[in-house]
């Protein structure tokens, strides 16, 4: 699909990055060959990890002074879009692993930031996920020197299987508080589950992981802090799937017109010759770029808000930082209704044949139908309503 | 606008089906149980479908006078309706079991029809389909005494695997027509495979068939007959479909409901205590059960011009068949959308832990998305648009 | 999942109502002639109410023992939906005549309904509502012989204008309770204000009226019953306005084939050498009849429904009575959607030079628009879901 | 309504256009407090366009060399979304006087441009609109000297009533061709009918323009490039409608918020004490908030593909032209359905008092209505679809 040039774009595409992400032609079309069995088959992409390492991409995130690119969101947004059109489970990770390295980025101390960022560039590491205050049955108990043992149980770590380090939150009773801290996975102690089987999305590594008796230290330990600037990490993950979805509708399409392309044969009483000349399909085209193009122009919206709140760093304010919250929570609405309506809508354009389960055609609609369920749509077309009738912007919480 | 009559409906149950069609309740209940393992092993449900023959549901389409409970169009399909609910892949057996027996019933001679229709009901057949002319591998060779020899391949042959029966159409080369029959599945030549694999209605024994030197008996050769009566043949087959996607539809929504009941809690910042009082989630509800209710209502208006049509038997005028077949495709095309929407709606409804794969809840959605590939909607909209523009009736097809 | 039974249609016509049903061509050729003309003017439409009157449609409601046709619920709203599609105001100025001689019917004592129901017969009355508990801005002061004086204003008091009889309700300060009531229109003491001038419906004689010291004798007191059977009144008048928008959006269907018939152009690329040659403006066609279509059919559900429950008198009990308003809502919700779709597509379908002023073909969105919002729609969705979701059905209100 | 800021509009409002763009505030009260009158007494609105001339806005697309601002598109079209926010039919007419101005631009010679836009500054004209190529009734004779002599009919003359100069193009019959060519509105036998009475956008002065011996003097004469470039001109046109669309969405949303705060009263039932607090109606100001919102990007990704193509000048490849086209093409359908939509679902938000007449809040409906039907949407949805599926790229036409 050819993305217009947004003008600011050919500026952003001045950052070391550049190179990197435009060379991705051979990556993408390895990963698409593979996409429908590992979706079958689920489980690890060992193989397709270590590709997306070897291109250069987990240290997207990564500022420059710490030996990262320097790439701008718009542009690491692109990138995971251009993944997710053939595998939104490993931009899911691709995207993770920016996000933990932000977390470490905002929340980290000077040294920390040294360590963990200098590290991500050195040691090409991939990140998992294991914070979530919302779940509370992991356990931290402070061990006096300013560390904690932590024990317990946590769902849904995305990216944990196969990472060299993890994020961790833990409820710590003695103070009723979250402990967040960076681990790497293959600490003592710690068990991660090949439990995750969900319908779509299943190479995501989101299963549980278990905790016994693990124990962090003190310099591991992160202090969350509550700026708007460092809040900016919530949306910055709301953003990564707000572009995974971007990425299903688009690749959604772009299987479609493929598909048609070689194998589509007019109705019988279509009165055409050929497929790409029947009236009411490509009026389906139409309707489902039109899905894709909105989508992606509100994702491109709200990247460039999001890079503009970002270069603002400590100084950015809970006003800025909340438009930036309200343009997320659009495009993800938008990206959310296309991801679902383009990957069903791709088998009415390509007719009973392409239903052939090896052919996997349905794991667009599945990949979407699983993550656009991270947190209720409802919700979050409540909050662009209160703004538009009340002028009440997000306030921020786990999901804005 | 020629508003169709809703005929007596009271009056329909009162036939020997009634108790039959009544007492559903043990069977849905097992089929149910069984239904996500069985979407995930696909194959064949001999048991499922003994409980199906036990039921007395095969005979559902013979006319009393050869044996069978005269049942009437609305009542066989809302006993569709009620299988496809939970499982639409079994529903869809049963409903081509009718439609083979209507074949019979409409294109046989007084021999034929006495021995097909009350062997359906002494030997509680369960009925294949290999008619489709518009795939002419299958070859027919006349053998000068009426009957024919049968060498090539059939393809997407439901119910074919485990019954009885089938009938077959088949191209012959030295007159350039189709020629259809009736065959025991168990005749020599005739191979079923286990090739039937896609992303939905997995257990519909839907494979292909291979004839090698099949022998058909002269009196086993069928006269398709072109009579608005007998062209009602193909309306049926559009209205099992219909009452498939109406099912499914209902099905979800029946599973949403449990599912949120039992497992459903509340958003973390809805602000009410219960799932069940969460506004935004009763809405979703209002808005399935207006798309299913909508699909029954045209399901149930398609159905009772049907049976007003078929009681007219060969006195059948073509306008009124005509009649009957815009009602179906009207029906069609709302169901068809019905069953889509409420099984991916399902989700939004019930929240991220309903995707874990042994639930197979994706598997409404991919039994909609399957069947309602059938021929494309498009073309059916064309023709309810034609109508209301022009007033042109639909013409007798393959699909109207 | 309950489905509604339809009950026979057939013997519904066979009604004495059935010769005044059939032969309204005439009539409906006379109104449409002159609706543009009297959407610009708005105010009285003194000439046509006495077509309608002529026509003998104003006493359909009217039970057969007091010289009514005996017409049938289906019966009376498919008469109110014909006139709807030529003229949407005249026909709600029709049922809410046949709403009012259901008040009489339901809450008048025998005398009471001698004297009107046989005066509607005898005086070919058109009615008036000026019942709405809402608006206490009208008093009742019992004058201590039964009757009451009325004092205060009422607004949108359909019907009012140009009537001989209204009902009336009235707020009683010293009993809190609301004082129900039927006056001749030409009272002392009462004004009806021209003073209705909405964007649609204008000729629906909704303005206010004042009452000066108005008396009430004992004798024209209602004693409003809340059985079940009474309380279908506010089902009664629902289906009402339901069976507008059916009414609305076919007649807009009905329009825009006219049109498109006489006056439409392919467009310069279309490739098609007539307008209903076009592959798109078929399709259009297509897809507002299917919402015609099915708007007419949950219509015709729910008003089949009432027809059972009205039948069963005041032996009716309080579940069967609330799932006729389940059926009720459902249908209100899809027809109401219906005739804003159908009425603002009709544009599509016909072109630019369709929005010549003077032709008004926006009546049918304006009249859709303004009828549409007597009560949220939201909220009715909300019973629908609350039904579906928890098995709660609708209770009694103003609106259900 | 708040836009978030490109990260490139900040550069582009460096021209000097600036200023003027930014104080629009005064103008914008002023144009809405009498639009719901101006509406409803449709004509010529003398005193308005003054103010807009005043306000320094008919010069905007006059290039700086000529004494105009410089200003950049994405600049010319948020001022004309502005005022199609409070009144669209004078956005229009502001518009269609840049693109006349434009056409001067890419179609003059050295001296006309220098002599007409010159002009524009100088004389503050306001121009009209007398091309439409397809309206063949206006006829042009060669007069020898290069010039022509004009006789006949043109209708839909955007602007024209109380222009200074108008653009204007006639049919040579000795030739087969258009001639185009620059008038002064003043020129004997010229005469502009006042017989514009559609049902919305009731003040763009789109009468029908009549013409008997009009002399055209050979330097009036324009020679129509057919460069990319040039053809530019037919996408600034399509992009001035598209956004009167948008800013009819966002004005339609802008007086519901400001309806529902003043008068909102909530439901009955809803159990809320503020209608601002309705969980249905937040939800509905969400649905139409991610209307204008998906609208609004579309147009500004389309406004800055357009700037970009246009600071190419001659030098501007066809195939750059043409994804311009596309990008217009997608903003205006998204752009036409958010208009219709928003406008429509006002009514929802503002309950039952808001379609008293005098308030003419249905305006934006039937504004929105008017203008969407310029040409078909299906067929640029055609477009859309061709490129989606086969990568072709829309055809220069009188309308991509």
């Amino acid at each position: 699909m050819n993305e217009l040039r947004h003008p600011e774009a050919l500026q952003t595409l001045q950052t070391d990055a550049a190179p990197v992400v435009r060379d991705l032609a051979g990556l993408l079309h390895a990963l698409r060959a593979s996409a429908a069995q590992r979706d079958r088959d689920g489980g690890h992409a060992a193989q397709e990890k270590q590709w997306i390492a070897d291109a250069g991409l987990l240290t997207l995130a990564v500022p420059r002074e710490f030996g990262g690119p320097g790439a701008r969101w718009p542009e690491i947004y692109e990138t995971i879009r251009k993944i997710a059109r053939v595998d939104s489970a490993l931009a899911h990770l691709l995207g993770f692993t920016c996000l933990q390295v932000v977390s470490v980025n905002v929340w980290g101390s000077p040294e920390q930031r040294a360590r963990y960022l200098s590290g991500t560039v050195e040691g090409r590491w991939w990140w998992g996920n294991a914070v979530n205050p919302l779940d509370t049955r992991l356990v931290a108990g402070a061990t006096g020197d300013g560390g904690y043992r932590l024990d317990g149980q946590k769902g849904f770590c995305s990216g944990t299987r196969g990472s060299h380090m993890m994020t961790v939150s833990a409820h710590d009773p003695a103070t009723g508080k979250a402990v967040f801290a960076v681990v790497p996975t293959t600490r003592e102690g710690i068990t991660v589950h090949e439990d995750w089987n969900p319908i779509g999305q299943r190479q995501t590594d989101s299963g549980s992981v278990s905790f016994v008796r693990v124990l962090v230290e003190s310099h591991e330990v992160l202090e969350r802090a509550d700026t708007p600037y460092a809040s900016l990490r919530t949306l910055i993950s709301q953003q990564v799937l707000t572009n995974l979805f971007v990425g299903i509708a688009q690749g959604a399409l772009e299987e479609a017109r493929a598909y048609v392309t070689q194998y589509g044969k007019p109705w019988i009483t279509s009165g055409v010759d050929k497929a790409t000349d029947d009236p009411y399909l490509i009026q389906r085209f139409g309707e489902m770029r039109l899905q894709a193009v909105s989508a992606e122009a509100l994702a491109a919206r709200a990247a460039y808000a999001l890079e503009d709140a970002w270069q603002q760093g400590v100084a950015l304010d809970a006003e800025t930082r909340a438009h930036v919250a309200l343009a997320t929570s659009e495009a993800k609405i938008v990206a959310h209704r296309a991801a679902l309506d383009v990957s069903e809508k791709l088998f009415d354009a390509c007719g009973a044949r392409a239903t052939h389960a090896p052919l996997a055609l349905d794991r667009f609609w599945r990949n979407a139908r699983v993550h656009t369920l991270h947190d209720p749509l409802d919700y979050r077309v409540r909050d662009v309503g209160r703004y538009a009738l009340s002028g009440t912007l997000p306030e921020v919480s786990l999901y804005t």
